[in-house]
């Protein structure tokens, strides 16, 4: 958002007050006439910037993926090889999701929402998340670390095969079922050895 | 059970009936009145062998994944090389899945109730995929297909990098974001590839 423009401003003003009482509140529980009293407007005035609560949701989940997609670039563009940052995109990936939907319980009910709403805002995140990792597996099999493969069809491969440790609802369902998280964490770098294993040149 | 026992031959009757009536009606629009009924039971003496209709339910999903794991069981005695049925298994779990899931929708709100209820058989069953998996795995380390490796870790690790096609959560959320069957189906197998070609000796 370019903060010079005042509609612009105003809009993110609005999206931070209700980022805000969805973590304290939660998503389900607080109203428009709740946002619209934190940013000490009337909420026919939210309603000008946003059409629905819905809407506000899917502006905060926009952004918020938008912040996480950036992190997964700025470490693929990093240094080290190949596979270890396709490791490292991974593992934050993991960690981003711990923090949202472990740390922080009442983000929960926010991104399951946006998660049926806003199927588009997730898809483009997916798409960013795997461009990331073609990236990564390409400039691996440039440099000889990965062997030859289709690397759009394996990130996802990548994609499908590591879904427990990126998706919200299966990272909530094993936390449930007993799982620790840093159990959770383990596994995922176990399957990440099993994986790059077999991408590796033999 | 045992057919020669006429109790348990009564409590195979209800649960036949009522797995009818699951499959026909749907497990929330299921009464145990309607069961009695197609039994030509009272309720009451229904009552005498099943507490609930969770208990019943409890019952039918046990026998449903009692066959399932017996069927995976038999294709790990087959014919073949380790890593070819061990394939075959995970395929074979998939289409089951499938199969109960999308082609008799009106099962998944059993098994979904099963899966919050019943924890403790879904757990039973999980533990006999991966007591097939950790043999076959055993077995082709034996024969120098696979890599030496710790086959009880490793039957973890496919297990998790292979949940979304042997979850019922994430086949329906698959499936409902426009993945088709088959699709999924090639999927699994592009996946197999890459776990497999991991789990290969050098």
């Amino acid at each position: 958002m370019n903060a010079i423009d005042p509609l612009s401003a105003t809009r993110a003003r609005i999206a931070d007050a209700a980022e805000q009482l969805f973590r304290q509140v939660g998503y389900q529980k607080t109203s428009v006439a709740d946002i619209a009293r934190e940013c000490a407007m009337s909420p026919a005035n939210v309603y000008r910037f946003y059409p629905s609560k819905s809407a506000i949701n899917e502006a905060i989940t926009h952004r918020l993926l938008d912040t996480v997609a950036s992190e997964l670039e700025a470490i693929a563009a990093g240094r080290g090889g190949a596979p270890r940052r396709l490791r490292a995109t991974a593992r934050h990936l993991h960690a981003r999701h711990i923090e949202l939907f472990f740390a922080e319980k009442r983000l929960h009910d926010m991104v399951t929402a946006a998660m049926s709403e806003h199927w588009g805002v997730i898809l483009g995140f997916i798409g960013r998340v795997l461009a990331v990792w073609e990236a990564l597996l390409r400039e691996g099999i440039a440099e000889g670390d990965f062997r030859k493969h289709d690397p759009v069809a394996t990130a996802t491969i990548l994609k499908n095969c590591m879904m427990v440790w990126h998706h919200p609802l299966l990272i909530a369902d094993c936390l449930g079922h007993g799982r620790g998280v840093e159990e959770l964490a383990a596994q995922q770098d176990a399957a990440l050895d099993l994986l790059l294993a077999g991408l590796a040149k033999k």
